[in-house]
């Protein structure tokens, strides 16, 4: 038995805090997880992850946007869908999954310590509890405090008007023409959520290929479908002044000179490590620009009994990569071997339509000159996306021409995220496209797609 | 280059059908297909999987059912949900997977001929084209002619009242009670949508475990949510006189004395082949009882030239497999080998909540005495389930204790039939539990399920 009252303290209880001290506590160790107050569940519960994908299902739900190919271009559920119609969902669900996580952590026997953490020294970290100043000691520490947005003196934020990706959720109105500055993950989910609701968009980024980790086809498929529901893209030109103009209206001035106005702004660019309020220089540590701190392979930072996971390590920020480095994490600095392979990270990017992704992509390929061949299914083609009225979603399949296996999965409609754990599957296991056409599929379901979309490709040979 | 005019000749069009035509058009052979007028497609496009479907969802989407969770017990979408509400959307879907059928059998260059067909001899069919009598002479022939709802002479059919599964789908009305007779796969599907719809229905089967291949666990979480939503369940009961009764209700009279009123009852026991429809004892052809053929396991009938695929041959009955068997019986009349593995075949069962396996059930394996334990994970627990509204369904992995490999997926509730397949993948690969420990699911899925219940397993070695 260490000295230490903890075998493990995380900083932060979000995806990585929650299943790395889940996956320490059943080795029984001791483990604490502290976090600023009510914000159990990390920013993925409060401002990021489950809200953003909540307030997704509740515009999909009441704007009837699966509905239209059915009583058309101009069908909702709801007439005037306010602002109440679409929190009062969010709240329910992070109340539910609040308690979940609560659950969680109490049957395993984690401790969790309300209040702001920061480091007295490498094994001590001080928490700013209700009651005061609580001193923890810790054989190993894992940070994993997350982010924040980035804000930028140029964007002069105001909380009503001109917000960043935390005010959203609690904005007062739904503008009708909204501009959103940066075209990454956040941007693009919110624009297109914004689109379905027939609010007009605008969005701009310095960037002239803002997601180029993502196959160019479903991006391409992405930006046509936003287009046709009134998005206008502004890539490649930077923003140099927002203000209100003489109608009330805010002005982004871009470099080039353009000037566009509406309703309301979201700022989306970037995001702020949470570790300058951390001290964390009383734990030997040092960050990037951004707050960013550097971990090897065991996400092992330069003390190597700290840690980091999750958004404070950077690319690619999400949840569900986030929660298998909290895992990784705790298995190595209790020494447990684990199997790491990235190239079988999931993506899922919950634009409207979805997108998910895994394995490489079509540029990737080509840049590491390896050559593959390609078999698509068309949603339109599939018996489910008929009943369920998207006709506009895709598979693609990439592959080795002679081996035939599988290289890469890319999808974007409906269920995308869900049904590309098949391929993922596949890939794992090294297995070929003919997997896809020996398999029965039931009928009807989107999964077809992968054998629909391997008889593409294998008559293409 | 034969004799005949076509080196496979295949009477009915429904899903066997069609992809042993592709299949064998793909291999360059001249392939017609045939079916009754207005009949492209067959049952499963017409009164079967396809209408049926799709009316699930249209009762879903209309009903409110899914948001229930959110917005109380007696939400609804539309208040009075008509027929006509239901019935276009089945249209609409219809109409365009004929152009799909159609376009595909085109595509590949496959004669479609409109007509009943009749052997003349095993190796010449007649067909009754709307000018007149044509025939067609063939190498190979595959009979795909589907089944029809079979009839009793104790249950008074009318069309109207009292009907079959192929005349629910033009019913003048929704009537408020309703008896289902035969608590299969179809009455079932039908007994649970009608429910979602507040129609109180009482579901009577002869046999005291109707659906004995089902996972025990996982039927008795439908029938406990089918019972929540007004279902009454009298198994074991055997009918044995339907009548309008003087207060002009439908009256069906069991065995053990009970009197069961509604003001509709619906029969779904038994389905008879169309083989008496063919005069098959012209091919040199019997069939059992009920009109099925017997085949081996490359789905050749006795007459070695002659083939049978779909619900024709019996169990399971489901589109999904009659697709493979028509695939397989063309590759095996043409000399392709084709590898088959039955025990992956998935069944996929549209009940509200739905549900899907693959692999061996309990009962199975328990009769069998291969020890196993299980891992679970309840969809309450997964964030994505909250937010689509679904708070009751299950996954259920079945494993080996030692080994850790996969023996068997079984899952209710929303989006089963799709993510039943990445258990299928890794089932198919030899695969263990471990496999989903170790993998990074998108964050918030259903397919998360796997992760949830794989931990739950291997916290029980």
């Amino acid at each position: 038995m260490s000295d230490y009252q903890y075998d493990l303290v995380i900083i932060g209880s979000g995806p990585a805090g929650q299943k790395a001290a889940i996956c320490a506590a059943k080795m029984r160790k001791r483990v604490a997880v502290t976090d600023k107050r009510n914000m159990l569940g990390g920013c993925s519960l409060h401002t990021g992850t489950i809200p953003s994908k909540t307030l997704r299902e509740a515009i999909l739900y009441l704007s009837g946007f699966t509905q239209r190919s059915f009583y058309g271009k101009g069908y909702s559920v709801k007439d005037h869908i306010s602002v109440q119609d679409l929190s009062f969902r969010v709240q329910a669900v992070v109340k539910r999954e609040l308690e979940v996580v609560r659950s969680q952590l109490k049957r395993n026997d984690v401790t969790a310590i309300s209040g702001a953490a920061r480091f007295v020294d490498p094994h001590t970290i001080e928490v700013a509890t209700e009651t005061g100043p609580q001193q923890l000691t810790a054989a190993n520490v894992l940070i994993a405090c997350g982010t924040r947005p980035a804000h930028n003196p140029s964007i002069p934020l105001d909380g009503i008007r001109i917000i960043d990706s935390d005010q959203i959720l609690t904005a007062a109105m739904i503008p009708r023409e909204l501009i959103v500055v940066g075209a990454g993950v956040i941007g693009l989910e919110y624009a297109s959520m914004l689109t379905a609701l027939n609010v007009k968009v605008t969005l701009i980024d310095q960037r002239p290929d803002p997601l180029e980790f993502v196959d160019a086809e479903i991006l391409d498929t992405l930006y046509y479908h936003m287009r046709r529901n009134g998005a206008v893209f502004r890539f490649g030109e930077k923003v140099t002044k927002v203000e209100i103009d003489d109608r009330d209206r805010v002005v982004a001035l871009l470099e080039s000179g353009k000037r566009i106005h509406g309703e309301g702004l979201l700022y989306t660019v970037g995001r702020q490590s949470n570790t300058d309020l951390l001290n964390i220089e009383a734990a030997g540590l040092v960050t990037d620009e951004r707050g960013r701190i550097q971990v090897n392979e065991g996400f092992q930072t330069r003390v190597p009994h700290i840690y980091a996971a999750g958004d404070v390590i950077g690319f690619p920020s999400l949840s569900a990569t986030a929660m298998e480095q909290g895992r990784l994490a705790s298995n190595h600095m209790f020494g447990v071997p684990c199997a790491v392979r990235p190239e079988l990270f999931p993506f899922g990017i919950y634009t409207i339509p979805e997108i998910s992704m895994v394995g490489k992509t079509e540029q990737q390929l080509t840049a590491e000159k390896i050559p593959y061949e390609f078999g698509v299914a068309k949603y339109e083609e599939l018996a489910r996306a008929q009943m369920i009225g998207d006709e506009t979603g895709l598979l693609k399949l990439l592959f080795d021409p002679d081996s035939k296996k599988l290289l890469g999965v890319h999808v974007i409609g409906e269920r995308a995220a869900e049904i590309l754990h098949i391929g993922q599957a596949v890939l794992a296991m090294g297995g070929t496209i003919e997997y896809f056409r020996d398999t029965v599929f039931n009928y009807p379901t989107l999964a077809e797609a992968f054998k629909v979309a391997a008889l593409d490709g294998l008559n293409k040979l």
